[in-house]
């Protein structure tokens, strides 16, 4: 415990100089999604290859078909310590409406609140670059205290996460054995809250899937056709009505297999979370939790696969009004998966389901998005223990293990294609405005999700592997 | 009689002079919708007035909040005969993709065809250039050859018909007593078939509605959310697809309230129309009645009620696909009305419909769009005898007295504004493209179209007052 008291105070030290490397790597506007931003993402790849080098890590920057990736290593102390592989991302969201900005989303400040904290604002502040420094700071206050790390880390940081990480999938096949470790740690999700901090041990699988209906080949008039004619819009809405039954469970067969009930000390855990169910909603200015019936909103979330139309649309959409009768009608429907549930037999459960819905001339057509199981870590995962109890040694309150209602597909595709469990550990909090404008990362986010990874290496490293 | 040949004889006489005409006329381009071409909508008044005064109407361009209308008189030969107005529009649609048309929209051409009709092509020569110069020409004749019109002659033709009649209703309101007259006569339809005559003896009432179901105050992340917060689009989806039973007939409370079986000599007229049910459908791309069961295509078209989402949007509707919960969704639903359905009672059944199928945080706002009763001309109407024996006179079949699935809302407004029923006469055949590329109007439609008039003021003015 001696090295790790030292690297804590070390990172205390250094922590305004932290805040400046942060400010840094923030004044770069990685925006992936916008090709006029292509040779920033280059230059914020390299300014974190060159810290990585500066600290001791063998970094290289990789091209791939976008924006490249960066991967750093090092071998830690000693062949007996295991293997963790860092995921973060170094681009950022656009900034638009820049208008709403109270600050130069590319010209990070410190500002003081009046309640005593003080935040680091602008655009990635908290996704992820802030998120992904915690990692590196540790990093580096561990090598300078220790000249090494308690395991052996690699750093992999892709530019594409805010556009659909199309070079991802591809990348990982391609350097399997590189990024291959024993456990992946990801930094890219919330604290509970303030006092609490979170790991996320379950996340729900998609599937999400377009489909289109289509009647006449044409679209017709309805005074001339209208009583007589297929209505795709009529067809659609039987198909998107009849997914639910009154109690808000999910219609289709099979859709439940593989659904556990949750272990009754999780649900008792949930429980005592503390969640405030009309909060939740109260955010987004409802009231009433819409899911299952019988359920609690955590539960509904978190442990609960869904079926949503996530977008409709069909005939005359503009203003006033047409008296058209549509050729087609599309809608796109996305399933949250839990547990066990297959991607691909609850796809073809949900075509066969309109399949059998399709009147006499009415046909569909299916187009795939993408496909994930729900990830689910074990709860007596060693790595998952060690790293419960280096966060709660840092933090007023111990750490919980929470369940999330989104899909990181990373995570899916680290156990997939890498066969390795996911921790996720971040220190976002949930008014950090990620996505939008007047982005911050709390300053307490900052420095002690440094202290907190230091402790989860150190954790870790005392595990072996 | 003596007159009425002579009539007809100058008609025949004159037709390339009457084909000259309607080319001048089809040369400008009054395209309503598009206020690049308001000049040419003026000079498409000017032209028509000018010529109805050459033939010895008083005429004059009245000005509106939009394109001018042309109001013209004639006394006609004595006090004893009825007054007809006659309504018609010299505006036309747009003509893109103008790369699909064979010849210039606004070039007409006397196309001679394999099987030996002749057709005039042009934006216009159907609808409904071509359809009121049949009138017109017919009323030249008389006047020329008589010295007189048979009945005393309003003639109304609109600039805005192919823009919705904004300045319509109002300009209605301003000159209802120079409007009003014993009977309207409206040409903006279609022959039976090519050697079929038609008169409209019901048009299907409107009622448009917009709905528009709000849950939460913003789009939500479909992870972080789905599950517990309500979905627009499901409840959208429920509410469409309630609207109808197994059956195909519409829920709604009281929408059949009002609703009259055929009288059976017209049911047994329509089954003798030959009407094909398949070859109609197949003209969409359908094969299979798609409204409720047990009627034929033309009940469901003609006299049964209706009820179809003519657009539905909602969520994410571009390319790929966003995991959103949608704050709203909308639909545009449209009624089509017979016999006496009241369309204020069911657009407030609608509303009602609508209300009882709103979860906990949802709300439902509404737009109208457009209500207008259906018109049905009684059977034993003597304006409706008249024409029937005077077009029968004409063609190679005797007409027949249909329904129509549409709605011409100016026949609604004459009807509640002015208490005038219209009797529906036109030339027109399904194939002439209205709307589309390569409109055309056939030169039997136009020279026996003159012919018709010519007989149908005849018979009207023998019927006197």
């Amino acid at each position: 415990m001696a090295d790790l008291d030292s690297v804590l105070g070390c990172l205390d030290l250094n922590l305004d100089r932290s805040v400046e490397r942060l400010q840094d790597l923030l004044r770069i506007p990685s925006i992936s999604t916008d090709p006029a931003y292509a040779a920033d993402c280059r230059r914020c790849a390299e300014w974190l290859a060159g810290d990585l080098e500066a600290i001791g890590f063998q970094v290289r920057v990789a091209d791939s078909a976008g924006h490249p990736m960066v991967i750093a290593h090092h071998d830690g102390a000693g062949p007996g310590a295991p293997h963790v592989l860092f995921y973060g991302h170094y681009d950022v969201q656009p900034v638009d409406p820049v208008s709403e900005w109270e600050s130069d989303p590319f010209d990070p400040q410190v500002k003081a609140m009046p309640d005593g904290t003080r935040r680091i604002t602008g655009r990635g502040s908290a996704d992820d670059k802030g998120q992904l420094m915690t990692f590196v700071e540790a990093a580096r206050a561990y090598i300078a205290e220790t000249g090494s790390l308690p395991c052996r880390v690699t750093i992999f940081l892709e530019g594409e996460e805010e556009s659909g990480s199309p070079s991802l999938l591809p990348f990982m096949d391609a350097h399997r054995d590189e990024l291959t470790a024993d456990v992946a740690l990801v930094c890219d999700t919330n604290m509970w809250d303030r006092d609490t901090p979170a790991i996320s041990a379950g996340l729900r699988g998609l599937v999400g899937e377009e489909v289109t209906i289509r009647c006449a080949d044409k679209d017709l008039h309805s005074g001339y056709f209208g009583g007589a004619a297929a209505n795709p819009i009529r067809i659609l809405s039987r198909i998107v009505a009849d997914l639910h039954d009154g109690d808000g469970r999910v219609t289709l067969p099979g859709f439940y297999d593989g659904v556990e009930e949750l272990p009754a000390d999780v649900r008792e855990t949930w429980a005592n979370l503390g969640f405030d169910d009309a909060a939740f909603l109260a955010q987004a200015g409802l009231s009433v939790p819409a899911g299952e019936k019988g359920r609690s909103v955590l539960e509904q979330t978190w442990s609960r696969p869904t079926a949503e139309a996530n977008g409709i649309t069909g005939g005359y959409t503009g203003k006033g009004f047409k008296t058209v009768i549509a050729a087609e009608a599309s809608a796109k429907i996305s399933f949250r998966l839990v547990f066990k549930q297959d991607p691909a037999k609850i796809r073809e459960s949900f075509r066969q389901f309109v399949r059998e819905r399709l009147p006499a001339d009415a046909t569909a057509e299916f187009h795939p998005h993408g496909g994930s199981p729900a990830i689910q870590l074990p709860f007596d995962s060693p790595w998952l223990g060690a790293a419960r109890e280096a966060l709660s040694a840092e933090w007023p309150k111990p750490a919980v293990m929470i369940g999330m209602g989104g899909s990181i597909p990373v995570v899916g595709e680290f156990k997939k294609r890498l066969g390795m469990e996911s921790l996720l550990i971040g220190f976002g909090l949930g008014d950090d405005r990620i996505h939008s404008p007047n982005e911050k990362y709390e300053l307490t986010s900052f420095a002690k999700g440094q202290r907190s990874w230091a402790r989860v290496l150190d954790a870790l490293g005392r595990k072996g592997r």
